[in-house]
């Protein structure tokens, strides 16, 4: 695009057409509004898979690496087919990402189950869908999976995610590797785990250790060498100790992505190089048996495929004061703002050519103050029925949308070399209520009193 | 309960039982678990009842006020019947919630349309169901509500929202009384509004002005004191100005509730003192016509009737550091730790007689370290089965969940003399992907590729 927006924020097929519009996939932004309804999630599918190529591609140099798509960031049946396509495994977290994957057909055994605090119920699904391996967290979980897997008279392949005690300065929430962390076994409960997957635990087989530093890092170096320094030591100490030689080594996501206009994250050719680095550097100090790499992107792999498309609405200047302007969504289908105090860039996409020549702020039309997306943006004027696009709504935004104020969730769109389809249909009134029951005794078709 | 914790935090049925467990409504909380699963939302319907009640005796005093039941805490049709039954009116904000009271049979006339930008697709519901009152927020919804109303060939009665101008001690995202806010037209802004409604928006009947301070309130005298102070001299100036008599001063809601035994808010009673205190002097200083006065509790109303059962999976000690214990449930059913920092409290419910002996953190399930519930509670021990009882989630819970994770939401039963009664179904693995499609050219029934 000619203006001055930082490219890295976009899907890569962004271009402003001729009629000043931005255009996505071939798609003018416009008409997709136009077409499917508004606010629009609108995944660009070149973005994506050329994220799912640079990641194979990064990592070449090594070619025992496993590129896992972590399905939290966005997962739908049409997502998975996508990264089935791409030759990518999934992180899934729950039953209902196992559920999705199996619906859409994406080979399972590529996919790794993750997660704290796994119900008896998920594990099962995992095995009878042929999950490829369980990331066991915690004692309890050893014994649960053990068990299942004995009921299902089945061996269930496993890693033990462990807490590596690296400290990441990133926003608190999304730190994961600090000692005091719910996920993981701590290093000095290793040993204990793996003499009773050893002893007790026949329907386990330990194939490696996960270990995760957090999510939109940033500054890659020192926290990647330090993490595989720490699992490569414990591969040989498990070697040493139990004579287990693990094959794979899993150390999770968690690089950053340019939201706004000053984030720099490091490639992920940077990252990879920074990995592999430390992999090879580890598997020789360690005498490793050169196991299987595993990495497990989220949202530098989907995040920018991902627009939102707003309409305006209202608008409002405080005297001597802020001027807002609201859009027909908000804090329930990009909860991220108020829960992260998180920054986007946006432009308005029917006057994309135009100069800036105002600061607004973009709130939401959610009944909250709190409910503002950007604050203090500087765009062209903006008027009732202008279209905005926020960049970089891929990840987080429909996987953590609610249905608050009851307001439906907004339907997404796939575009690629002009053509556009819906992978999700926008919720209806009747989606809102279809699980609703009234007890007889409640039912109040004939009111009493009145105003 | 005989125990320590402070009984205003648990809805008025809640009792330990011979077994001891906690039992709300008459029904023994282990047993709904068994009956409906878990995580379960459950709500007391005599405690929903009493607050309606309890609102309407503390400002009996004043036979002209209606209480509206701020929906957006926590609306589906069974809880529309009840405050239909209960005599209240309903605060909506969104086509969805007034779809919800519409076909639970709610008299919509009872309901007062709010928010910052209404489509016109949902003034036109508004209008369509009979939805007695629209609270205009700004110039744009002037002129659309009143373009609406003429191709409808109606008059439709309205309030204008107002920022009062009032700074509130509260979180920073529910704050919406000061002046740079999303929300009402600033007071500088009011002449030029009613002349266009007198001039121009014919089809708009001013009969009154709203402003609301905020939410989750604890020093009441002050801001409630000032804003009918300020919405009261409006009405004055208003009368002298352009000769109208405004009928109905809408002030809010915003009473907090005591989350934690920390907390002690005022009581429903306190603030009807306070505000029909306020109210009444100004209606003698400043000649009012004795005006309808509206209030619109949303937490205070609903908050405490509801406690969310969680089932313990998982435990993680870490060495020298933090005991963690997980749930079944977390941030994706109640985002308010992670959103507003909120603090809850909880007991193991089929423990309620025991002492606490161990300080925990109460984790969630789902692949986020925030994902925190309760940091650093007294629990007496817990082990993977125990029923974890959080309390007074029945505002923001439900009505913020999402599907994060790909987790269904949990199921809500509404409790009442030893009878429960689903009042929203448990998602299933279908809900969540019915909404799905898979474009026949991203198809992936036959993989590419192996792990």
């Amino acid at each position: 695009m000619k203006n001055t927006v930082n490219q890295s924020i976009m899907p890569k097929t962004a271009v402003i057409n001729e009629n000043g519009h931005l255009q996505v996939g071939g798609c003018d932004v416009v008409d997709l509004v136009e077409k499917y309804g508004s606010p629009l999630y609108v995944y660009d599918e070149e973005t994506v898979r050329s994220a799912c190529r640079e990641y194979k591609e990064a990592f070449s140099a090594y070619p025992d690496t496993k590129i896992l798509y972590a399905s939290k960031a966005f997962l739908t049946q049409a997502m998975a087919c996508i990264f089935a396509q791409e030759g990518l495994g999934l992180d899934v977290v729950s039953g209902g990402e196992i559920y999705t994957a199996y619906k859409a057909g994406f080979p399972l055994e590529r996919a790794y189950f993750n997660g704290n605090n796994k119900s008896s119920e998920e594990l099962e699904l995992a095995i009878d869908t042929g999950v490829g391996r369980v990331t066991v967290d915690n004692f309890f979980e050893l014994a649960l999976l053990d068990s299942v897997a004995k009921s299902k008279e089945t061996t269930v392949k496993i890693l033990l995610r462990i807490t590596p005690g690296i400290d990441v300065h990133t926003h608190e929430y999304i730190k994961t590797g600090t000692l005091d962390s719910k996920f993981g076994f701590d290093m000095t409960q290793l040993d204990e785990a793996i003499e009773l997957i050893k002893e007790e635990y026949s329907n386990l087989e330990l194939v490696g250790l996960h270990a995760h530093i957090g999510s939109q890092i940033f500054e890659i170096a020192q926290p990647y060498n330090d993490l595989i320094e720490v699992v490569s030591k414990q591969f040989a100490l498990i070697r040493e100790k139990h004579n287990i030689e693990l094959t794979e080594m899993n150390v999770g996501g968690g690089l950053g992505i340019t939201y706004t206009q000053v984030d720099n994250p490091p490639s992920m050719f940077e990252l990879a190089e920074v990995i592999l680095k430390a992999f090879n550097k580890c598997n020789e100090e360690y005498k490793l048996n050169s196991p299987t790499l595993i990495i497990e992107p989220g949202r530098s792999a989907i995040c920018t495929s991902g627009v939102t498309l707003y309409t305006v609405g209202s608008a409002k200047q405080v005297p001597e004061g802020r001027k807002y302007i609201a859009v027909d969504g908000g804090m329930a289908d990009n909860p991220r703002p108020s829960m992260y105090q998180a920054k986007y860039h946006a432009i308005v996409a029917n006057k994309a050519n135009e100069t800036a020549t105002e600061t607004v702020t973009m709130a939401g039309r959610y009944c909250e103050s709190g409910d503002i997306l950007i604050r203090d943006i500087e765009l062209p004027e903006t008027e009732a029925g202008d279209i905005i696009c926020v960049f970089n709504t891929g990840a987080y935004n429909y996987s953590m949308a609610s249905n608050y104020n009851r307001v439906p969730r907004p339907a997404a769109v796939i575009v690629e070399n002009a053509n556009s389809d819906i992978i999700i249909e926008r919720e209806s009134y009747d989606n809102l209520i279809c699980l609703d029951k009234v007890p007889q005794r409640l039912s109040c078709k004939k009111p009493e009193g009145v105003l």
